[in-house]
């Protein structure tokens, strides 16, 4: 696979109100998410909810994208555990049916170092061909990746590339700028993780993007991509703009009543898929809280004032 | 099984230098401790390393334990893992296998909140008859359970004993506090998680100890626990003394080189193990960093000074 | 001065509606204390609302507490402030108006660092020959306070005492058990902030206890350090845990209402003052919450049930 | 004053090798960043070490200030200190000494919240006519500034402008978004504190920039803006990257030794004034680690690559 660039939206997974994979929605998606346009998938993300999700789930989605998606578009999958050992038991899986790219966190849950970092990325990578991408997500694994440790990494040919959703982007600009012009990092991916800021990130260097809103509005994200990359940059900030005031969706359940973040973001993603009628309904995995009848009225307002059809029901 | 008191250590998992669980030194560390005189086993708990073992290594540490240690003391074993609905496939292995209790930590990775922790509790709760135990550990989880949380999840019979890692002996203190007195907790178990606290744990009310440095001296904490017990005070203050300076010994590793606190801690209590030939080696799981020779030796030190016999090698 | 042992309150500073200081509220609370048998008091603590003061409210709280005591007991003063420069200004105060004791945490709102966290405490020292405390309390300044540092310091004779009130009592521990039985530290006090891990502080070692619930019940601190210190701890622990129902109070207002973790429990110990007729209003300072006529009630409770004498209005 | 927009560097202090303020050197500073061709000027900011200084350096670095730079540019002035009665001894100066705008954080070191932090900044706002500005910088205080917090300040009339040293420009853009093509915020004023991201900010609709760095290079941030301001995007992305890569110079004492990120950063701005011949001397107060000759000389080595001019010695 040459270099990646571009919308590579990390993918939900749709479940039945059993909690069971949603095959059949999930194919609605890949195909939406294709269809607008996108550059890349990348599921098994933290938005699939790779974390609630139990290895033959993994598995099933997993072989649910590479057999429908049937190489339209590269395909990275999360490798997400807490350490190398688990994680190479994803990786094998995903190994054996065949991805474009592996992508894996610090370790979590334990007290780690940047010494064992490097050092499971390095075993990562010795136990699998497959391009290996660092994600880098202090937020859920308490570990921030150094650009030092990083860039390390891509100069020896352990990393393809990093997702950067720190949400720290003068590092992430430090990255940017210390890789290029450097012959060592010309195959070197760097994405954002962000929503918000895509076209200053875009305007600052970053390769692509890979936003969990992408999901609802993939053709908005490819617009705004396209645009930057024509030197169109306001008709850029434009859709940026738009998407800004769509994503604000996510609180619509932490603002109404106590649950986690998680449960707002994803059920968010996940009704403004339903409510556009990609997939069959919102449900999002356990214990999360799911959204109610009044949060996704709030939630069509939401996609109403972004321009996004909403079937009538 | 009546109310669990005393000490419960968190076993470790001895591995071969391949990784692996190596299983007859697996063995002679529940004997080891059983004969040491503990009164319970934690098997797949922090100190186990369980976040760095597969699925199936978890399935053979469990196995071993339950058919090695033959009913002689109960068996609590974590079910460490980020979801409920991952929690619940090591759940059916721990009922298919049988044990005293399992043990779930509040969900970690994602975003999380108190209305959904409690979901959680309860929805293992539903899917187990195995009674249940929370694990408090916000260190690891980035949450912590609320007084309230925990014993409103105890007198509705979800909860049947609490292991407190907090480290916040302020808040277990209003946890007993509460609890006393109050027929709803009778059969509630209250756990410190502490090494270094637990004659004062003891004096105000806790039930037992789950201390990861039993591995190295159950004996120690044993009789630790049965003077205190006993009301012999001064001599369980002067063990607990002479464990604290033996446990200082989790700093060997990192105070001479970069490694995680993990390597540090779990590789001082495998050197223990191993210096004193209940184990084989002590190695701990990938990617934590090996102590070496000059560390090892340190270590015998302290076993020394703690009045441990070390084998003439 | 010998080495200072025993109860050492940190005294709250009273204030008119207006927002000055109440000076002959204030008097009254000193007698309260001092008449409660305390060894000691702390002025210009955190309880003091010290952050809340102007530099010549601090002066007249510190000009007050010296003349009204009276040498009766020994008098440590906070000099709480960002950095080394303005702490400096707040020693030169201390030492022109007498006290037993200058307390200085470290330095707070600048990213500091150990190194310079050491040269602070020997740059106040040097600049002043009262007795220098540390004041741990990484609550409020971001820094744990290292053993290493504290030993070092008070072995080089730049620190005559510390208050722990960092929560972290097995750090506590570690700092009782390696100074005792040394020369070096024979006159140097260690001290917990704590108010709720008294009796246990006490038998780990600690020479004393700075409780801010010891505004509002001198003497159930005092009977509390007399009985442990004669050996009769059970009389201790009963008193201890009385205490501890007691401080629940703090929670009273910011469970009611949304206000700062000070302002509920600040509120909480002016009020237990008013109600008992030692001050003549609760009144906390700017920006805080004031606690309402409802809230004062449910502490009325409190006080009750912790069999305060409270005077019918 | 109208609405202020721009670069408005926040001065740092020139110190004598004694400490105190060295008053030759501040004009000096004063007239490079007017030559420069700065919009304005934030003094007593984090960056001049505010919190390092004594009340009546504070004094001395306004009034300093307010006189040699004559009504040239608008002054803003730090009023930070701890809680509201501290901060309005601060503003009571300000306000005495005249200036264009006073500059307050939340409170900090106290357990604060937001319904205190909103009566904090309104009580300041009674208090002095000067324009208020909130400053937002959690590092320091720990307590991030919500949107709606900020918004709802400003549709008052309690706020002029917001400084936003967040670092979290997703919620910065937000904010910018929401007040936009409302003509409640018509003059209310948006500056962010990043150095690395101003282009970017800008370009989303900042109104001006508060770079620390502007110190050593006014003309680079001018330019950056002016560029910006005038539709020559390419030109300010250029000039930005410059700065990026010369901002990396603050870690060069970090990198290199034990001490704090602000010994490191801050000694790097005073270090680059004094090789440039702005300032004596580029001592950094009290207890900060000084830079050493080598570090220096590194130093020199980024002001030489990013052109600006060092006097041969």
């Amino acid at each position: 696979m040459s270099k990646l660039t571009g919308v590579v939206p990390p993918v939900c997974t749709p479940l039945t109100e059993a909690g069971e994979v949603d095959v059949a929605s999930y194919r609605r998606l890949l195909d939406h998410l294709i269809d607008g346009g996108v550059d890349g998938l990348f599921v098994l993300g933290s938005s699939s909810e790779v974390v609630y999700l139990t290895n033959d789930q993994r598995r099933l989605v997993l072989e649910t994208a590479v057999e429908h998606v049937a190489a339209r578009v590269p395909i990275l999958t999360g490798v997400i555990d807490t350490t190398t050992p688990r994680v190479l038991e994803h990786v094998r899986v995903a190994d054996e049916l065949g991805v474009d790219g592996i992508v894996a966190t610090a370790p979590f849950y334990t007290r780690t170092h940047p010494v064992e970092i490097d050092r499971h990325f390095r075993l990562i990578k010795e136990a699998s061909s497959t391009p290996l991408w660092a994600y880098d997500i202090p937020a859920c694994v308490q570990s921030k990746l150094g650009r030092d440790l990083v860039l390390s990494l891509a100069a020896d040919g352990v990393l393809a590339g990093v997702k950067d959703s720190s949400g720290d982007d003068a590092s992430l600009r430090y990255l940017v700028l210390e890789a290029r012009g450097d012959g060592r990092f010309d195959d070197f991916s760097i994405f954002t993780g962000s929503e918000l800021l895509v076209d200053t990130a875009l305007w600052f260097g970053v390769d692509g993007v890979v936003p969990g809103l992408g999901n609802v509005d993939p053709v908005g994200y490819v617009n705004l991509y396209r645009a930057a990359r024509s030197g169109d940059w306001e008709t850029a900030r434009r859709e940026q703009e738009r998407l800004i005031m769509l994503f604000d969706f996510v609180n619509v359940g932490s603002r109404s009543r106590p649950m986690g973040g998680n449960s707002s973001a994803i059920g968010a993603f996940k009704a403004g898929l339903a409510l556009q009628g990609v997939i069959d309904n919102g449900r999002t995995a356990d214990p999360q809280v799911q959204l109610n009848e009044s949060e996704l009225e709030t939630i069509g307002g939401y996609l109403q004032r972004a321009g996004l059809a909403v079937p009538v029901a």
